[in-house]
């Protein structure tokens, strides 16, 4: 493909290829599950904008918290404990739950979630362990009449990561090479007290386990090609990371067809992100890419074009594709199973800093 | 540093602030040993249009190819076959030697220039294996009234390196965190028969050894620290890599501090090259760094400025470096001990791969 289809392939590129619902469908009516700043911050609002949705009930570990959520927003109807939402109360205010806890938590609200026959869309990593992920799949799946549920990867409704892909298909790189992946951020300065510093809620580390997922999980969706093989090192020297093991991580990953995708993650470091696809016959580059406003441009025969996709709110897609999949009764790209695929590579991520070994999948 | 403070170091910044010779020193007049395009495209020219040297004698596996080359060359007053060279022919017309053969060829003539008291500038990767490497080495230490020897990293005269290298002294990026390297170009369409697909004449192969070894080193360079371990995967299924191990390579080093650099080389693969180093406070980007022509980018919170460093010819610029240090007599930074850690982690780079697991330098 030369410089000029990649042109005509992005001016054809549509990022909403996903929907079926039209404007009047829903709104599907979510328990935000866990109040923390995303929740508050992010998702909120972005379902407040969003087209299918609606936040009517809010759900914390402190039931000040909870009112206070709910005083806040005009669309909620009830403001819950943990307790009272696993006990099932307030039932017929919602259709949908996002779990938006420590990663040690999402097992119970999911479980929760498809206890009440509720559709749960949870946040990445799925959980906190590959055990515990593993458990909720099989909750899932044994569950008669299991509600839909998905992981919240919000880089699949990214328009620069979903032309990424549609160009990865149509062969504008040829045959992709190798990966390069980053995503750091300075956390230090949110002070010691974080649920990422402690292996009891976040699991196996602070960095790969939030923010490495993130080149794991696109490299997966562009390429549409599932981990083979890891490797990695990783340490922590800072105090904040005496518990975990990465406050700076590298590990690689080989995917299917001897891909390999070399990636970082640092919990300590300056704020950056990116992913690039080299392939046979040219390179995809997502920079920044992964801290929310993702940018793509393309270099084929050495001449770089900026996609110049579609600015949006990447909770705002997130939402309005999990909506649309639900109202429309189709089944989410990224199910249980998808996460799944995540939590295993995740442990072989640790696992292989701890031996030194590669480890296959 | 904020960007105001890195603005200002860049405009401070003097990439040849290594020299020591004026305008008329010199020459010092050039052996150019091994006449592939590398030496007579990019070699000659840059020398002739160099402040201090000059070629005056050209040496050939092929006495045609030699007298040839030297026919076409105003300056050029020899040329040698190789088994001339290695003779002492023409002895009174040059002063240093240049060794651009296959990287199996690099011991013999450093050899025989040590032995004929000639200053020489051998071509990276040293040799074709660290055990080689280190008779040359051995070789060079033993002789009385050593010649001076560097080995040709023509990063180390980028100024987009130098400046980078500079910034990371001063502080601009706090303190490095992780470095991500690629340098990957496609070679088959040149043919078969190429001396880097043989590991008679390469080495242990045919990506790391010739493109690999940029990321490696210049990250050497920039970070001033040294490699302490490796780990690394790479494949080969492209029928013309049959006999080498990596058409593709992935491969992790850590430096002191727990610095990881991340990188890639692929010798089957569209042309891309970059170095990207993140701090705690900052993220320097050579993009493109390794094909001849570097470009750096610093961001400090969160804005981005151009380095616009000096365009210049990095062959020439070596060439300079290198009669400069000869006609002042002084120690060149890549001499042969230099040159020697890449070839060890080079060759722990292979060997990872090949047992799956991490080697300790």
């Amino acid at each position: 493909m030369d410089i000029e289809a990649v042109r005509a392939h992005l001016e054809s590129f549509t990022h909403r290829d996903w929907q079926e619902s039209t404007d009047g469908d829903g709104p599907v009516r979510f328990a935000m599950v866990g109040l923390g700043w995303w929740t508050v911050d992010k998702a909120m609002p972005a379902v407040e904008n969003s087209t299918f949705c609606e936040t009517t009930v809010v759900v914390s570990g402190s039931s000040e918290k909870a009112q206070e959520v709910a005083d806040d927003h005009e669309t909620v109807e009830a403001g819950l404990t943990y307790e009272q939402f696993h006990d099932g109360e307030a039932l017929e205010h919602y259709d949908a739950v996002y779990v938006c806890t420590p990663n040690a938590l999402h097992l119970e609200f999911v479980e929760s979630a498809v206890e009440h026959g509720k559709a749960v869309l949870c946040e990445k990593p799925m959980e906190a362990t590959l055990e515990r992920a593993e458990r909720m799949v099989e909750r899932h799946r044994r569950a008669a009449d299991a509600p839909m549920a998905m992981v919240a990867y919000r880089m699949h409704t990214e328009p620069a990561a979903r032309c990424a892909r549609e160009l990865v298909r149509a062969g504008a790189i040829g045959e992709p090479v190798h990966v390069h992946g980053d995503m750091s951020q300075g956390i230090v300065g949110w002070g010691r007290d974080q649920w990422r510093l402690d292996p009891e809620r976040a699991g196996y580390g602070a960095s790969v386990m939030d923010l490495g997922i993130y080149s794991l999980n696109t490299t997966r969706f562009v390429l549409e090609r599932e981990p083979v093989a890891a490797q990695s090192m990783m340490h922590s020297t800072h105090e904040y990371f005496e518990d975990v093991p990465d406050e700076v991580a590298a590990f690689t990953v080989a995917f299917e067809g001897d891909v390999y995708a070399t990636c970082t993650a640092s919990q300590n470091a300056g704020m950056n992100s990116h992913l690039q696809i080299l392939g046979t016959d040219g390179c995809l580059t997502i920079d920044p890419a992964f801290h929310m406003g993702s940018s793509l441009q393309v270099t084929v025969d050495g001449s770089t074009v900026d996609a110049e996709t579609a600015s949006i709110d990447q909770m705002e897609e997130e939402f309005d594709y999990f909506a649309d999949c639900l109202l429309a009764g189709r089944a989410p790209y990224a199910d249980l199973e998808h996460g799944l695929v995540d939590m295993r590579a995740l442990e072989a991520i640790y696992d292989a800093a701890d031996s030194g070994e590669t480890i296959d999948l």
